[in-house]
C-alpha cells in the first residue's frame, strides 16, 4: 500500500488505540521473502528494521549506504499490499525534503527517524532535531507516518530527559515517540512525564507480555533486528542438521 | 575467497572424492547473513540458488534482473571468506565473455549455467549448449568452476538423454554436471550412460541419506532453494507465536 492509496492514513489509524490498551505489533522484516511470511500471518502492517536490513546485506548496523536501504526497503513495499514503515536511521544527512522524497519512492509510508548523528554517535541538540522533525512534517504532509525515534537510553539519560525529547518531537509533529531500549517499567513513568500518544516500544527477550506492555504504556511493539536474529537460530539449527545427516 | 585467490581451485578440489564416496554438501545462502551462519557451522564453501536469492529480492523465480543477481551473489561473497559458486541462471544472454567477466566481478569462483532459454523455456540445442561452455571455460580458463546444468528432467526427458548432454557438456570443459531434479534412482543409471566426475543432485525432502546418495552416484549435494523454504517456516512459526502473544 503505497501513500497514494492513502497507506499513512491507515497505518496512523492502527496507532489510535489509547494507552493502557492492546498495542500494535508490526514485525521488522528484512527482506521481500520475511515480509510476504509476515503479512501471510495476518499483520496489518510492517515496520522494516535498519539493523535487519543490514545484517541481510551484509552490513554492520548503522553502515548500510542511503542507497542500498533505500533499494531494500522499496524491495519490501513491492512485496506486499500492507503499508511499510521503514527504519531510516539518522536520515543519511538527507535535507528534509530529499529524505521525503526518497522516502516516498520507495512507497513506504511512515519512517523512524533517529536523534543519535551516525557520524559522531552522539545525541543531536533535542530542538535541532524538533526542527528537522517539524521540517520532514511539513515537506510529507500526512503522507509519512513519523516515528521520532529518541536514543537517550542509549545514551545512559534518564526518564525525565527522554521524556522532556519526546514532548518536544510530538509538538514538532511526530506521530509517534520511539525511546529506544526504555525499560518496561519506565513505560508508566515516561507517560506520567507527558508523553501522550502513540509509544513505540522495543520488545526483547524477558520483557513482560504484549498486554501487560499496553498496560504500562506502550501502544507499538516493534522488535528491531530481533525477528531475524530468531530466524538465523533456525538457519543454524538447520545448517548443523545438515552437517550431520 | 576471491578467484584471485585461487577459489576456483579450492571449489575443484572439494569436489575431487571419487563417486561412491562421501558427498560434497553445499548450502544455499539467500542473503549474506544466511550465507554467514553456513560458514560459522563449517561448511567448506556456499552455492548461491537463484530461486532463493529471486524470493529474498521479491521476484519470481528466474524473473531475477540479471544487475540485481550479480549484486546479491557481491554481497554474499562480500559477507564470507569461504568459495561462492554462483546459480547465474542462463545466463541472461550474456556473451561468454561479459558472462564471465561480470561472474567474476562478484567474486564468485563459479556458476551453474542451465541449457534452458530463459525466454522461451525451451531447451536449448546441446551441441550449441556445449558451444556456450566451451566458450565460458575458454574465457575464464581454471578461474571458474563450471557447473553444466542438465534441465532434461525438468522437459521429460529420460537418462539416456540427460546423460548424452551430461557427456558432452563434460567434453566441452564443464568442472561438474547437475542434471536438475533427477531421482536418485537414476544416480546409478546416470553413472551407467558414462557421466564420470562430479555430479550435482538436488536434494528434496524425503531423499536417501546424504551417504546413501553418495553410494547411488552424486558427488556434490545441494538443496536449490528448499533452504530458504525451511528457514520461512521458522519465520511463519515466529510470526504466528507473536499474533497470539
Amino acid at each position: 500500500m503505497s501513500p497514494a492509496d492513502g497507506g499513512a492514513t491507515t497505518l496512523r489509524a492502527l496507532h489510535h488505540e489509547p494507552p493502557g490498551g492492546r498495542p500494535l505489533v508490526l514485525p521488522g522484516p528484512w527482506d521481500a521473502a520475511s515480509a510476504r511470511v509476515f503479512e501471510e500471518a495476518g499483520f496489518p502492517a510492517l515496520a522494516t528494521p535498519s539493523a535487519g536490513i543490514a545484517a541481510a546485506l551484509g552490513h554492520r548496523d548503522g553502515h548500510t549506504p542511503a542507497d542500498e536501504m533505500f533499494a531494500a526497503v522499496a524491495r519490501i513495499v513491492r512485496a506486499v499490499s500492507v503499508p511499510v514503515t521503514a527504519d531510516l536511521e539518522d536520515g543519511y544527512g538527507l535535507a528534509p525534503k530529499e529524505l521525503v522524497d526518497r522516502a516516498l519512492e520507495t512507497g513506504a509510508v511512515g519512517l523512524n527517524l533517529e536523534d543519535s548523528d551516525r557520524s559522531t554517535r552522539a545525541l543531536r541538540d533535542p530542538r535541532e532535531q524538533a526542527d528537522r522533525i517539524a521540517a520532514v512534517r511539513a515537506e510529507a504532509g500526512q503522507d509519512l507516518f513519523v516515528n521520532a525515534r529518541v536514543d537517550t537510553y542509549l545514551h545512559g539519560g534518564t526518564v525525565t530527559v527522554a521524556a522532556e525529547r519526546a514532548r518536544l518531537y510530538v509538538a514538532a509533529g511526530a506521530d509517534c515517540v520511539y525511546p529506544i531500549t526504555a525499560p518496561a517499567d519506565d513505560l508508566p513513568r515516561l507517560r506520567a512525564e507527558g508523553i501522550e500518544g502513540p509509544l513505540n516500544f522495543l520488545v526483547r527477550p524477558g520483557d513482560p507480555s504484549f498486554p501487560e506492555l499496553g498496560r504500562l504504556g506502550a501502544t507499538r511493539l516493534t522488535f528491531g533486528h530481533g525477528l531475524l536474529l530468531q530466524a538465523l537460530k533456525g538457519v543454524t539449527r538447520l545448517a548443523e542438521e545438515i552437517l550431520r545427516a
